[in-house]
């Protein structure tokens, strides 16, 4: 990964507790999407969005309209993750995300995310509030 | 168990699913309080109290405020059980409710649970919806 | 859809709880999926193969390798929906399966899943038990 | 609180997201379970216990027999919380814990957890290993 990618890419650390696994011993296949949707609001609040404030302040709110992801190894119990976020694509009102989820240096799982923002009172398309857009052209 | 007791026991059937299991292969702990609120939710809807109609018509809703609950036996992938509802005391704004989930005659789980009954738009408590009382009476 | 495909599909009824919803008043992203791998679970059910007899007799479990799922509309507390499987293709130790998610008429949701058989106590990819294969041919 | 009570009382930071929140836009009654058992967890490795040594090293691990909780206030959505832990009582197989849950210094959650440790493989019963309860004594 060249530097400048680094740089844009947003790293949230997780750990897997009971309440994420299943009786087959590892993390249950939905649970990756919570840890993914952790990353994203934290990622937001890096960019100087915290959610309170992206609904209070902007009336929006991020909606996701598609999720393709790849299981390629099991997380389990007490396994430390590290949950990233990168934007692929930015629209008018849509983002895309790449989300991946590793262990150590092992990739886990990887998903591309699609993302609306809606408004928070009737859930209808929004253009992104103008501090997102201008965040993610420095970030 | 009394007849009249049974006559007023309300059970629902649910069974045990991946997404309810953790790594130690039974039902986490936190789960069973899901399958004891599915219950709950049907009792209603069996006394002609539908949630949707119970938030829409009355402004109403139900907190939980206490439980007491104890795990006797675990309850495994597969399992099919049944969850049941009585009404242990009603007062002006609160019920209290015992709730048991079963696996065939075996007591897996058996709770005591609290519930305010709140103003579904400021959450303060209020008195139990007339219908509601009404129903509860013939019950 | 024609008649030889709905009699290939099969769907499963299940009603949206408080568990299942979130803070924007809808149904959670990632319990959508907790929804399809019930409808999975009693789809092999129906198939003469519950999953506990899956493992213990076959020694097999099923994981999800991918899944490609599209969120069109949200379900909300207390809708009843219906949830299906169809089968997209099948490898020799590899199934893909359709699944949507419904309420009424409206397609709320839509997903492939990517299913691998493994192996239950390593996780290793293995063949589909020949029962499921020959009930996948009759179905 | 004295010193030495505080001194004894683990503590440890989360957030609340979408994923534990539910339609009524506060964190649904059963997820503040999981916070307490993620609490226990880094408590336990706080004493040097960590999960996956616990059950490997140790052959034992924690089961929840019993939960007293009462809810005061609900926790919403982006809220930092702290979730307390502090041993009430130890007997040879068994725990008593205090756990609260905060924001700032409003309480939200308190509970009794007892905990009753067992041999991982067979699920029964046995003495708290001589490491953990060493390790109570000092704490």
């Amino acid at each position: 990964m060249s530097e400048a990618a680094a740089a844009s890419r947003f790293a949230l650390q997780v750990k897997v507790y009971y309440e994420d696994t299943d009786a087959a011993g590892v993390v249950y296949y939905a649970n990756y999407l919570k840890y993914m949707e952790r990353a994203r609001t934290e990622w937001l609040a890096s960019l100087g969005l915290p959610l309170a404030q992206f609904i209070a302040r902007h009336g929006a709110l991020f909606v996701v309209r598609r999720v393709h992801i790849d299981y390629h190894l099991p997380a389990r119990l007490n396994d430390p993750l590290t949950v990233t976020v990168e934007v692929l694509a930015r629209g008018a009102a849509r983002l895309t995300l790449h989300q991946s989820i590793l262990r150590g240096d092992a990739l886990l799982t990887a998903a591309e995310v699609t993302l609306a923002c809606v408004d928070a009172a009737r859930l209808k398309p929004r253009r992104l509030p103008d501090v997102l857009a201008a965040a993610l052209e420095t970030a």
